[in-house]
């Protein structure tokens, strides 16, 4: 055997054989299996490192000549890259919308990495585009609530699609926005279409000006890199102020009118159904009602805040989004799935026909390929995930742990509300809530500097790493004009305690109080 | 204990504890851990499941109302799900990009749901962030191969990327094409640019009636969803006939300046390093001399193709491409990385601050969240796969499968040469060939007749599950006029042996022989 061949049976046992039982990379595995929780507070330790420190680790683009053995490789990801990754699990980590995930997604990610199909198309996915056109068809009952001849009739069309499966909701947002848009310059007697032709052709033919799009200022920031990848012009995105955290749908109809009289067409209005940084949520059955007025597109962005509906006794705080006519959802967030697991779903089975592409070897007429009427191509089974949720969980279970968060919020309030050191700057909607320390007995506001001293606790906090919260800048009610900076916390973890909560106050207090800002305020 | 904090409790110990090691979840996993090719032998079955009936088992749109134990769900994918998937780590399995994965990804991906990263943002990523840098900068330096001070200083630069993760492809190549747009109508003096002003302004400014992108017939479908997306209209996509399977650098030329001419900017050319259909290279260094004369980007897709530099012995088949402004990779294809592993890279470090975004609460100015220059937002670490692999085999690894995938296509190519019922239509390139039944005995090439026989055969094949060939249609050397239906078979599988290879050319002759047409033409 020469050396040559001799690795190159060296290298089919990587693709056949595992190693033994004791390997470093199985004894990894199996701690995972045996307790999430505890293999993480082991090995995520270094929780202050700095950036800089951890990027040494990272620095050599040098491509690496030889082979390294499964298990010291193993060992080296838990010293470099596990030991300096981020808690997510832990129930102190409340600072953004990832959280705990339940255990049967660490199997279920083995088994789709085993069986590795792709989505693109048929040939390579097989029971699994069924599958993802069942999720998307439940996620499209959710929201839209058709009855079951609809979901007969196009659940597995091969003209019809009732959504996409994406990787999250910024490539949600994007395809809503791509289908508003070739729907809105759409093929007529005289015209091939923005498809075809392009957007120059298309405003032409139509005689607009410009397309617009209206928001709130809270609207998340992949409306803006949808704006631009769609050559539309971020400044086409017109985010109205709101100072109440929610769109005013009378603000749009007016801006609208303003700006149809200009010759600028509005393409479409996106409503948002828990906002990244309060959490708030618009008022979704106005805005479809200018939207209608305007003859535009009402897409609601519910990436966040969508998962609310599995409950009855909160669904109604989202209502009216069954007016719209696409809804972003992401099943990372509150539906407790694993990374990269985002949807747009259509009111209109028809409406993806705007986007759907043919080719020859792949995605051709008339098949059910998915890769046809989505933006990504090759994609993975993440729709795998979903499906074993809902069918884990079912109704009543994601009811449960929707109403644990949203009571959890509320109760977090009132010990912020109670507390001597904090002010709440926005009250919780769904699970998530804004606070910052402003202690009742500093003579007056100053905002400036009250800005630094949030801002140097949340980073001693996240860098000490026994808890997390993220901060943000926010014009409020209180606080109109200038946007002040705030400590910003989702309760979405159902491991989450109440004695956690009042941990991480008397954490802020103490790094506060021991702050020289706070000595020059008092 | 009220019903309701009974069914809480319950739901808690999803998210803490495993069920015990005789679950069937965990037998499952167990399964593919010791041998996943027995797991996948065992259960993906029933191949001769018509879509029809799969899609019977996919067809309630209706939201599980009660929770369902996870071993009880468990056996339910087995039963509809595992068992009608596609096995794709099967060595006779030869249809289609994806093959056998190395075992240690079955690990990893587990690792990587446990940490659950969300790698839009430093603070929900921390070390996978300078991870997925520098996996960048490998895969820069395998294309462009700059030096280690070049690295040092871009690698972790806030202001700098050498491109980006993302899930496959097409959104890699969207993503080049959004580069390509942006910088060409960048803002000046009197423009504030595309990004901000959008297209139709950016075309006036700079008085272009349109811009397009000239590619090969071979170009991939994405390309045209990526001239859709971006308002440049599909049509703008300018595929130039390649009976020989590249592109003419001589014929990019004339008709750029052709274009050029009518007041058509050609605003990218675009180079295929293995294409989808047959795995032919483009002249790349001839292309990117057109480019330069035509002032135009030049991109190169080389999503199936570019794992090829790994190998010292075929790197030149490559030659040019480090001359490319950006290059799109494939790490679930000839990298052996689980689906969800594209990338884009860019020559210029500063290209892609031309699709740059800030938010207030993430992606602030002058942080490294990879979100704000990639088409993406919220995404998973799978960064980690290609790093790891990057590790284990090496690049004497990855030289190894690279050398012994084209071999086999050679070898492959000989036997059906050799044999009297095929016709090889186009030669391996790198390890991707086409072939057709067409037996030397018949008296004239009816086409016609014989694209319904390879197309029967190709599909009885697949139903019969023992092995899988994909089809196409194509023009050749042979056939310049009509497009004619081919086999297609991409050797990257490292399982697979000669055997196999003679085993599915029998499968083959036998099934064309029993077939009608076959009477008819002999």
């Amino acid at each position: 055997m020469t050396r040559a061949e001799a690795s190159l049976a060296h290298l089919y046992k990587v693709f056949t054989k595992p190693e033994g039982n004791d390997s470093r990379l199985l004894q990894i595995e199996q701690h995972l299996s045996d307790n999430l929780a505890d293999f993480l507070s082991r090995h995520v330790v270094a929780s202050n490192t700095s950036l800089e420190d951890i990027e040494h680790h990272f620095d050599d683009a040098a491509l690496p000549e030889h082979p390294q053995f499964v298990s010291e490789h193993a060992e080296h990801l838990l010293e470099k890259l596990v030991s300096n990754s981020v808690n997510t699990y832990s129930p102190r980590f409340i600072g953004h919308m990832t959280s705990a995930l339940p255990y049967f997604h660490l199997s279920l990610a083995k088994l789709l990495v085993g069986l590795n199909q792709n989505l693109v198309k048929i040939e390579t996915s097989k029971a699994f585009t069924p599958l993802e056109r069942q999720v998307l068809g439940m996620m499209h009952q959710l929201v839209y609530e058709q009855n079951d001849e609809f979901y007969a009739q196009y659940l597995h069309s091969a003209r019809h699609s009732l959504g996409a499966f994406c990787s999250g909701g910024t490539i949600a947002n994007i395809s809503a926005l791509w289908v508003a848009r070739n729907t809105l310059l759409k093929a007529d007697t005289e015209f091939r279409g923005v498809q075809r032709d392009g957007l120059a052709a298309g405003l032409q033919h139509y005689g607009y000006k410009k397309l617009a799009v209206l928001t709130s200022q809270r609207g998340h920031y992949s409306l803006r890199k949808a704006m631009d990848v769609l050559g539309l012009g971020r400044e086409q995105l017109i985010a109205l102020p709101c100072p109440d955290q929610t769109l005013d749908a009378e603000a749009v109809r007016q801006k609208g009118r303003e700006l149809q009289e200009q010759g600028i067409k509005v393409m479409a209005i996106v409503g948002i159904a828990g906002t990244t940084e309060t959490g708030h949520v618009d008022p979704l059955a106005e805005l479809a009602e200018v939207a209608t007025e305007l003859h535009c597109h009402f897409h609601v962005d519910a990436a966040w805040g969508g998962a609310t509906l599995f409950s009855r006794n909160h669904a109604h705080l989202l209502n009216g989004i069954k007016l719209a006519d696409s809804v972003t959802l992401d099943a990372h967030k509150q539906m407790y799935v694993p990374m990269g697991a985002g949807m747009v779903v259509f009111k209109d089975p028809q409406a993806s026909n705007a986007v759907r592409h043919h080719a020859q070897y792949i995605l051709r007429e008339g098949s059910k390929d998915l890769g046809a009427t989505s933006l990504e191509g090759s994609r993975n089974g993440m729709a795998m995930m979903l499906y074993a949720s809902l069918h884990i969980f079912g109704r009543e279970g994601y009811q449960l742990l929707i109403d644990q968060s949203i009571d959890k919020a509320r109760r977090f309030a009132v010990m912020i509300e109670d507390h001597p050191d904090f002010e709440l700057t926005t009250s919780p909607h769904l699970c998530l809530l804004t606070y910052r320390i402003r202690p009742a007995a500093f003579q007056s506001p100053d905002n400036e500097k009250l800005d630094m001293l949030n801002k140097a606790v949340q980073k001693q906090q996240r860098e000490a790493g026994n808890s997390f919260v993220s901060r943000t800048r926010l014009e409020t009610k209180d606080y109109p004009e200038t946007p002040i900076t705030v400590f910003r916390v989702v309760l979405a973890n159902p491991l989450t305690t109440d004695e956690d909560l009042h941990a991480i106050l008397d954490e802020q207090a103490q790094l506060a109080r021991a702050h020289k800002i706070w000595t020059e305020l008092s």
